[in-house]
């Protein structure tokens, strides 16, 4: 038995198809309808075809046919398909430069022609269009194998999208049901129906015979020609009635591989012969090189070949258009509002989510950029960005709130019901980025970070609980660096520089070398030599001690929970992972991070502990956002969650950009920044819109009247909610010291009165909000929002015009009084000793040219947090100041700041249970 | 424009029916082919469809043709139907005694029949059926809708393997290809065919034209009447030769939605005429009901649903054998060894591993039981324990190893080499279970834990990262757990009895009440009060105060990596995930966990802590094993890595259970113990298989040269080698103490000599082993160990007697005692005062009927690393006692032993980095 077949690779050029025929090996090769060259290429193959068309008009069996086929008219089918072909690809062209439409020809070579078919070769030949299925080069699979070969394993094994001859039994199914535009009709049988329709008399009646043609072709055949009126006759070469039926045809149309050819006395004068064979098998193995012998293939070979490529070329124009931006086709899902609101799980588990590869595949993420963790959530490849950055970004919409109570106002609410508003009612792409909570909160004291109500992100349980596992990254490389240290310091204090040495380099099968990270460490300590042995005593010295001192390793343990550590939200590879715009950035931040510094002053970073590369090695799945939706079905990104007072406090920077490329032009990202406008949206502004380059449109800035009534001193209701507005007013105003405009949305209870509402909006729009709207999305979702969705994108359209607040170039103690003065309304700024020395510390270490991230209390404008409205006349005191060189910010801690909350007498994971039968959770949130 | 319609259910009662009928609001149901009253219901929809067979053979319209249409023929025919479904599902019952063949009809009510279509409603019907598609009860689905709604868009929304009315596409073109026993042919089509088959005169060349029949059905029609010769003409109702059309045929088959009727005239006689209206729309919404008014239906009706019900029947019959136990159909990965074996990250990455949904299906995990992690790891849920119930285990084959040098010998190459060796080789379905890798051995020492060479588990740098966070879920619950001691000591010392229990037990809207958890540990104090007001102030007292001795508490942090705490793996609850058998269990045991005591020495568990439920939620995931695939492209669960000192080192019971109903009864789990055999396998037979219930079939001792010349004594190589076979002869003896046989596995080193490995194979088999052979996985996978398979296989049909080494009841220092000299061979053993007091302690708490967890060293058989072979002659000391509750076992700690290792000077995550642009990781192994 012959188990070795030649699939064999198709070139362009002659010479090397010719090289390739009968090699034995499993071989297969694209056909690149173009390469580097552009046009030139592209009309290299299609001038093969022409060229070859241009012969065929003398085809024998056509001589005994009245059928009129002058050369130029039929030159100019294939010529108009070429043209065709052309002018399509330059349009795909316009938007997709780099295109290459492909077929990949799976062929035997032609020794093994006549070989059986077996399981074993049929095996090979399936294992290898499943490959060529996944690659996205290849745009077409062709067969161009013996019909015996085409078992329906093998024909049904290509995907029907790459199927550009016809032979599954989708795209059979669709041609018969008149449904071919949607997959692929044999090229050799429309060719076949191009030929005839060139006859002078009409088909309808004319009778024709199909000889020892089977399977796919024998279908598509029969089905064109009745359907234009042919009454058909299929047979076998060895039918008893062969000489009958085809001396009683108009047509007759013959698949013969072993080259028979009729008794010419069988054919009776005027019918017209069309042979198969050659369009079938020859056509690459031979057709285009045997021209001479190829003359007998009566035009059905350069027809059935251009339009093969013209089939590759609508296969590659529908993969990119499934790539290009496009208004979703999003299937929201519904939602049923109940009254009273039930508990946020109770609403999340009312909800079936959408498989979340479904909703990718609605927002145009490609299979291979998403990797599923479960049904209901998903990384997202960055590789997105790549392919997509022609792409122009959609509006920029950052949610802020006024100064709020310790209960919080809703902001993660408004950015979700805001976006169900825009996508689910507005039909408008839109995308939401949330930070991901910690377990802390969810563990210790009630209230999820998914939204709540009916304008939340589901499953809540996945959204508040492990999530994909970024945290538990960050956990364990933060603890690497903090294992690394306590080893450090160990073995230092146990070795001599000649142990630790030896033991930093060892030598390998009798070779020491430096390892790439160590070569970086001898290039900071200015010792340009790479060869261990040349190293002085006292560089080896200086080379193999970091020494750390104990009281000065600022590096600390996190743990998911309040303990005595950190929180993991507070670790600094958090705020990294909420700034970098990718793995290379990333990397180099983890490795600049500082983590003590030495007795001599010296700040020692991660690259010097040698723990760089391990780091991003730990981090490289957490770099990639988290896909979840909305009660609504519309997509939401959850990456990084960097707390608000020590860090950034905002989403990451990859999600904003990869949610603003999907949305497309029209489509609208909203992300949202932690604590109050003076705090989270002004460090949006100067730090994370600094380092990511992007540009907001508008600020949606969330208020409640519970708020403004605490922020407020009046005698009456409606009095203390007047008086509260001075801080909405305020905070109204440093959006616009960045030139972004506002829309107040007015988070409404039921407890609100209706004069209430009209108050605030009108005062909000009298300071200057370009609208102030009062949402229900709590209540009502996404219909809750909708008169905020057209507020957000009236403005947005408007334009705005955004400037920092202050030049990196400033210096430290300038940065933070201009923050203080123009943002929190301070008189000026008061820096203790501590605060003093560290800053002259960091000048001198370089570090002064990064932006400042205030660590205050979220719950007043000022440092007090007693100290309500907006408050005057005040001196900010600066308690310290801490540097997060490896995220890229220094920040000043103002007044007291706890930066660990504890748990509670009762946390709440008493409530907490799992049904082990259902598999439900109980009593969160 | 009307948007309502009636999805209506069909019952097989018309009382539910007629109330049906006509409702507006969007409604679907299942047709039970049973219910609980089995055959006798079944019969039910059966007789009715045969009882109105009984009646249509006066159809009208065929009055006026000749067909033999006997009454009792055609009967038959509904009948035979009825009998083979009944057939069919008697034997499918067989193994799926709860099956129940269930079509979905969707329908539109008669009011809206008449309505036009339109996107609102298609996106309805489209809804439905994808969520119908999802339905596993539901294995049909039916479109009694107008023809004008079936749209390509809704007939191709239909799952191929439920479109049992064979609309869409893809079944269409399987039945003109000839392939229908892949789908499903229009069972209208087939019906009007059966009825035309009893014609007396043959169908050759009789003319039949087609009025009003548009779509899938008369693409079928036209399909199978031209497959048996039939001349055919389509025409539509309003068509100018309707009526030459008509007086031209010999059959004419009608879709007279709107009842028209044809001129008596018209018909030729002799014309067989066929109406199909009522059998697309009046079969269900009246056929039954209005048995005079379907008169005219010819016998389609009855013919036609029992031809649908049958396809039913066929549909569940796949879909359960689509379930069953089968040879997997494994398409293993080809392997091309090279030599110098490359780097294990290199053999890895060059290797492209299975999307592993593709794996899954090959084993017979389906769909809704997978949890993808990216495409190359998914968690499997447990649910497949229950649907595989009835599923005989495969074999359950242990791989243990003698006593071990430092560098390990290969346990887990092995493991993997022999389910290559099995499953791509031997086609025999295989699973390997593993543990999961710590990640402190990743980043400080090098060596994984997924093989090496070529028998590995791909990726391997998924294994040994964060694989899919059951660690960081252990560590997240280990520190939720830490942090709650830490919590509840502190507020204890702070605040009041009453302040406690009003914070404990707080009021929520004026009520107070006791949480579950808070009863459990009422019930365990005695306290038999639920109502929190009714407890006494010393009652209150005992609720409030676990009175946590800080002394006492014997919880530990625990890190990922190598730190002053714990390691992960060495947490109790790593040792219970690998332990429990579900949920239900799990949650148990994490209560039962004991974290210190109190002042007054009573236990204090995660119960009173009230953290259970949490733990339970933080693990929920963490219970499913992690799938993934060996160099070949067969199976490995990945799942729990207790320790194999303080715990039992053994991986999990679950996925050993999934394991062994996956590969079935002719099929091989090999699972790995950790350390020597004296300690993992002990272990694994007392403390793994007591809990599970399994019981192994044949253990796979592994030895090495190298490690056996360790062990040696002799002046020359081979002398060594003899000597140090005292080992593997012990071990073999422990095996065989339990009554299992043992095959060796010599796992061979390009250094060892033929004579070397020739001896130690003769003295295993002289020492009472079933078999010794030479095993090559490492340089050349499974074809390496096709020998030891072939062993494997032969000792495993033969049958073991397994037992138990001591019985729970003996006294905790008898358990101890029978290990210490029948398994390490010790004269006796000795407690320390601590252990002994310990001890006590355990006795009176009432834990003395655990079982035992030896903390010994694995260097030895003995306590003593440096005496090799097989030490005799000495007293074994247990220097302390402890006792995980929550896992079950009691271990006593052997000599001096340490459970953590610690940072070397020079850590391997030097050399670890991460490609920023390929994303490669680089230096990990």
């Amino acid at each position: 038995m012959r188990l070795s077949a030649a699939l064999r690779h198709a070139h362009r050029s002659h010479a090397s198809l010719r090289a390739g025929a009968g090699a034995r090996a499993l071989k297969w090769g694209n056909r690149h309808l173009h390469d580097n060259n552009n046009n030139k290429v592209s009309s290299s193959w299609l001038r093969e075809a022409s060229s070859t068309s241009g012969t065929s008009e003398t085809a024998a069996s056509f001589k005994s046919q009245p059928i009129k086929r002058e050369g130029p008219m039929f030159e100019s089918t294939v010529s108009d398909i070429i043209q065709r072909c052309k002018e399509e690809l330059g349009s795909i062209r316009v938007t997709n430069p780099a295109l290459k439409p492909t077929l990949a020809i799976i062929q035997a070579g032609e020794d093994d022609r006549l070989m059986e078919i077996n399981k074993k070769m049929a095996g090979k030949v399936v294992e290898e269009i499943l490959r060529l299925n996944d690659d996205n080069r290849v745009h077409g699979i062709f067969l161009h194998l013996p019909q015996s070969f085409l078992s329906k394993n093998v024909r049904n094994a290509i995907k029907p999208q790459k199927d550009v001859d016809g032979v599954s039994d989708l795209n059979v199914g669709r041609v018969v049901l008149g449904n071919q535009r949607d997959g692929f009709t044999s090229p050799v049988a429309a060719a076949v129906l191009e030929l005839l329709a060139r006859h002078d008399a009409p088909l309808v009646t004319k009778m024709a015979v199909l000889v020892g043609v089977e399977g796919p072709l024998r279908v598509t055949l029969q089905f064109l020609l009745q359907n234009n009126g042919m009454i058909l006759q299929t047979c076998l070469w060895n039918s008893e009635n062969l000489q009958k039926q085809i001396m009683d045809s108009d047509v007759v149309i013959l698949l013969d591989i072993n080259q028979k050819h009729l008794p010419a006395t069988w054919l009776r004068p005027g019918v017209a012969v069309i042979h198969l064979g050659s369009a079938l098998m020859e056509e690459h193995a031979a057709g285009w090189e045997r021209r001479a012998e190829a003359e007998s293939t009566a035009g059905v070979v350069p027809l059935s070949a251009a339009l093969r490529m013209e089939h590759v070329v609508r296969s590659a124009r529908r993969w990119t258009q499934e790539q290009q931006y496009q208004p979703w086709k999003l299937r929201p899902l519904k939602l049923h509002p109940m009254s009273p609101v039930p508990s946020d799980l109770e609403v999340s588990r009312a909800q079936t989510p959408k498989p979340i590869s479904q909703l990718a595949q609605e927002i145009g993420i490609l299979p291979e950029e998403l990797e599923a963790h479960g049904n209901t959530k998903a990384k997202v490849h960055l590789s997105l960005l790549n392919r997509l950055q022609h792409q122009p970004d959609g509006k920029y919409v950052l949610v802020a709130g006024i100064t709020p109570t310790p209960l919080g106002e809703g902001k993660s609410t408004v950015t979700v019901g805001l976006t169900q508003a825009l996508s689910a009612h507005l039909k408008l792409n839109s995308f939401a980025c949330l930070r991901q909570p910690s377990q802390g909160p969810t563990f210790g004291v009630k209230g999820g970070a998914a939204g709540g109500g009916y304008a939340q992100v589901i499953p809540m349980e996945e959204f508040n609980l492990h999530l994909t596992g970024d945290i538990h990254a960050i956990i364990a490389a933060n603890n690497l660096v903090a294992a690394a240290i306590d080893a450090r310091i160990f073995h230092e204090a146990t070795q001599s520089d000649k142990g630790l040495f030896s033991r930093l380099v060892p030598s390998v099968n009798g070779v020491r070398c430096f390892s790439p990270i160590q070569l970086t460490r001898l290039q900071h300590l200015g010792i340009n030599k790479s060869d261990p042995g040349e190293l002085t005593p006292q560089e080896v010295s200086t080379f193999v001690r970091l020494d750390l001192d104990p009281e000065k390793v600022t590096w600390q343990r996190v743990s998911p929970l309040p303990t005595q550590f950190d929180i993991a939200v507070a670790s600094e590879i958090m705020a990294i992972l909420a700034l970098t715009d990718g793995l290379a950035d990333m990397r180099s931040r983890l490795g600049r991070m500082v983590v003590g510094s030495s007795r001599t002053g010296k700040p020692i970073t991660a690259d010097d502990l040698g723990v760089t590369g391990a780091l991003a090695v730990l981090m490289k799945d957490a770099v990639k956002p988290t896909l979840m939706q909305t009660l609504e079905g519309t997509p939401v990104f959850v990456h990084a969650g960097p707390f608000a007072n020590i860090a950034h406090g905002n989403s990451s920077v990859l999600a904003d950009k990869l949610a603003l490329k999907l949305v497309g032009e029209d489509g609208y990202v909203v992300t949202e920044a932690g604590f109050g406008a003076d705090i989270g949206m002004e460090k949006f502004f100067n730090i994370k819109c600094r380092t990511s380059g992007l540009r907001p449109n508008v600020v949606v800035l969330v208020a409640t009247v519970r708020a403004l009534k605490m922020h407020g001193g009046g005698p009456n209701n409606l009095q203390l909610v007047k008086d509260g507005c001075s801080n909405l007013k305020k905070q109204i105003q440093i959006a616009h010291l960045f030139g972004v405009p506002v829309v107040v949305a007015l988070n409404v209870f039921k407890t609100d009165s209706e004069a209430e509402i009209d108050l605030v909006c009108r005062i909000a729009e009298a300071s200057g909000a370009s609208a102030a709207v009062p949402c229900h999305h709590w209540s009502r979702g996404g219909r809750g929002s909708v008169e905020l969705a057209h507020a957000v994108k009236e403005v947005a359209s408007q334009g705005s015009h955004f400037q920092f607040l202050y030049n990196l170039q400033e210096p430290i103690i300038e940065k933070i009084r201009t923050i203080a003065q123009k943002v929190y309304g301070a008189d000026d700024i008061e820096l203790s000793t501590e605060a003093q020395t560290k800053m002259e510390y960091f000048n001198q270490q370089g570090f002064s040219g990064l932006p400042i991230c205030m660590a205050k209390t979220h719950l007043s404008l000022s440092h007090m947090p007693e100290k309500k409205g907006a408050p005057s006349g005040f001196i900010l005191p600066i308690r310290d100041i801490r540097a997060s060189i490896g995220a890229g910010f220094i920040y000043p801690l103002v007044g007291t700041m706890s930066t660990m909350p504890g748990l509670p007498t009762r946390p709440c994971f008493y409530d907490i249970d799992l049904d082990p039968v259902t598999e439900e959770i109980k009593g969160l949130f």
